[in-house]
């Protein structure tokens, strides 16, 4: 079976979506890419995760042309591949309609940095995309919510590994990293990051944030050449 | 047994409703109508779901009038045989007092489209009705309710298959769709649209929802001819 | 052993409690009163509830002096024995700290009848009682607690059978019915009540709740000689 | 092993937390104090919850010197060991993110007194360190997170065994006790009272907690030689 390793860990990341509470019913996909033969692999369209094995997993090219399974991919499969062109460190991306994320997505704001928890894990606020023009949901709407996603890193110049996760507006949030594995995780903690921010701004509305010194430490504990974390 | 693949699809429905955390103890009820015969299968009034069994269901005609079973029907009866009878597209009714969709019908507004998640599925804002006068209260109160749910429909010329849920206020939703299964799925959509909605309304007070643009193209992505989700 | 099915029933209670979700650790009690012998049956104070079996149960008189056990009885006994000798009608009063309904009674604000959830089982606005005086507080606490609520209801010429639940300022509510398990039923919907109470309330501030129109039919619809509900 | 009782009640107290839904991944450690031979028991840093035997317990000085173990202690060390250093009485410290607990330490503000519940556990508000500055953050950042939370305790002249938690400003809380088992117990009710504090200031914003009479009452109720609760 082709990308057979890949296929497993895409499959195992959105079964963590859905053991994790992000995702009712089929509300989310995760896929994952093979720099060296130019493939991506996500979840199939619509189908029951309790039914999903690593041979329904589709395989496409870069480009979402499918190159192996019979399954149709994920409809959001061009802003995945989009993602994977655009932005050549990342190795996964996970899409979810997780409870608070998108109700920031929905009020079109982003989550500022409220504390340690968003810092150990996204270097700034987690942004939201402007609205989608009508041309641009008229036409080819899944590539361009993609394109609104990389517009907006590339405008802000925000490094997509230092802030793993955006918020497209009134839609949800996306989010990614270096494997499914750890897009998976980034989804997780943006959902828990979230939870905190909305209880945060409804007890002080207008709270713009932790220090950029309180950001730095935290970020460079978990990242980069002088992490500290773990084993 | 009389329609008894319409009585298995009923009460699945109904321990649907359960499993998602849509009702507390006996609060809740769901049926399905057989357009043929017109016979409608409805969940017994106040009996543990543990020990439902599908020749507990009550068989009534689409005026309530009972044809099979020795149960007491759900009190809500008369609400779900009127919008049978109002609404012939539908297949299957369900009645929750699931706490945020509930929440926004004691607040007497309606859920706005606030995100793709609520397009997905409510082709524009799940309406609440207008309160129930005194005397229709203190008449056939469990009809007018159903009265109140289908004018207001006619009167906004809003299509029950386009916005399959409604809000009664100071009551809780009704949900529908085209059997069972797919109406219990809408009333549990429904919850999720208004965990969802809260936030984003508590976040952003008075946010209008999102542009009909966005709303066409999701909504025309999951229905009708051009649908593209799913396998 | 001395009022054997009693004991079961306040055991029943007290775990019923622990399964919805309404206690945290040892956060809650339940009694139970058996009214021709005038003994009251409560739970031993502070024991964990993985260990708590019948014979752990304290037998009491109705002014709380023990007749039967070893164990401590739960140290708000005092307040279950006033509501027993004042309420004559009541058979069992639980106690906990459950997360909503404890949050209306420290902000000191009753519940109001939001909708037909609460109708169906309160006749009115959930009470909250003043707060207690320093000197009430510094003398026979407890039994001053219980004190509060009996004069709340008096003054207020609210019918406790009508509304069998009250918030105590500044701690948590209080529950009862005609036994143990109607007492501890009471306490789970009264907080899936406040919970949709305070959704209500913060989507839409100042809200006074539904018309005496629905309030007498949802509350006869379950109650009295005219009721319909269920079996 | 050395000191094989107070790794096994260490490990306890960690899985506590997982239990209560107070940790996410690995976002919260306990430690433990041996006063007599004046060494410190920590979790690891960074290693699943599943895989945690007690053998992978860090032992370290008081200091934070590692004496015995070979995996890296968690990266708050330095505020465990500064705690047990300046607060003689205490013989555990709990970390976590918990969600409602972190959100009031996001705000930056304390949790005041609004019920029996919180005056049950701690005597008066759960104070809110003050904002780090930019040197401390980029100095010895952990030490100083410790030596934040002692300077706010000695200025506002708190017992920390009767106000047995804290909230570090854009961080989270720490809660300690008088041994891992009453550490982790205090950091699950500080979460209990964190939630019904958020709900009870939203509903009533500028609540100002209890009468000290009520805070005098509950509290010596549970502790010192007038205790009444329990066996």
């Amino acid at each position: 079976m082709l990308l057979e390793s890949l296929r497993t860990a895409v499959l195992e990341a959105n079964l963590e979506l859905v053991r994790r509470g992000l995702v009712l019913y089929t509300f989310g996909n995760a896929s994952g890419v093979d720099r060296e033969r130019g493939l991506v692999v996500i979840k199939p369209s619509g189908v029951d995760y309790d039914d999903l094995r690593p041979e329904h997993m589709v395989v496409t090219d870069l480009h979402g042309k499918r190159v192996d399974g019979t399954l149709n991919p994920s409809s959001d499969l061009d802003t995945h591949t989009l993602l994977y062109r655009a932005f050549p460190a990342i190795g996964a991306v996970v899409h979810t309609h997780s409870e608070f994320a998108t109700s920031f997505a929905q009020s079109g704001i982003p989550i500022p940095p409220l504390g340690t928890t968003h810092a150990d894990y996204f270097y700034g606020p987690v942004p939201c995309t402007p609205d989608l023009t009508d041309e641009a949901i008229q036409s080819r709407y899944v590539h361009n919510t993609g394109q609104a996603i990389v517009d907006h890193f590339v405008t802000n110049n925000i490094d997509p590994m230092a802030v793993p996760a955006v918020l497209v507006s009134g839609h949800a949030p996306f989010a990614w990293g270096k494997d499914p594995h750890d897009a998976a995780h980034n989804a997780v903690v943006l959902e828990a990051v979230a939870k905190m921010a909305y209880k945060t701004l409804t007890l002080t509305p207008g709270h713009k944030g932790v220090s950029q010194a309180l950001l730095d430490r935290h970020y460079f504990r978990k990242h980069g050449a002088t992490a500290t974390y773990g084993q």
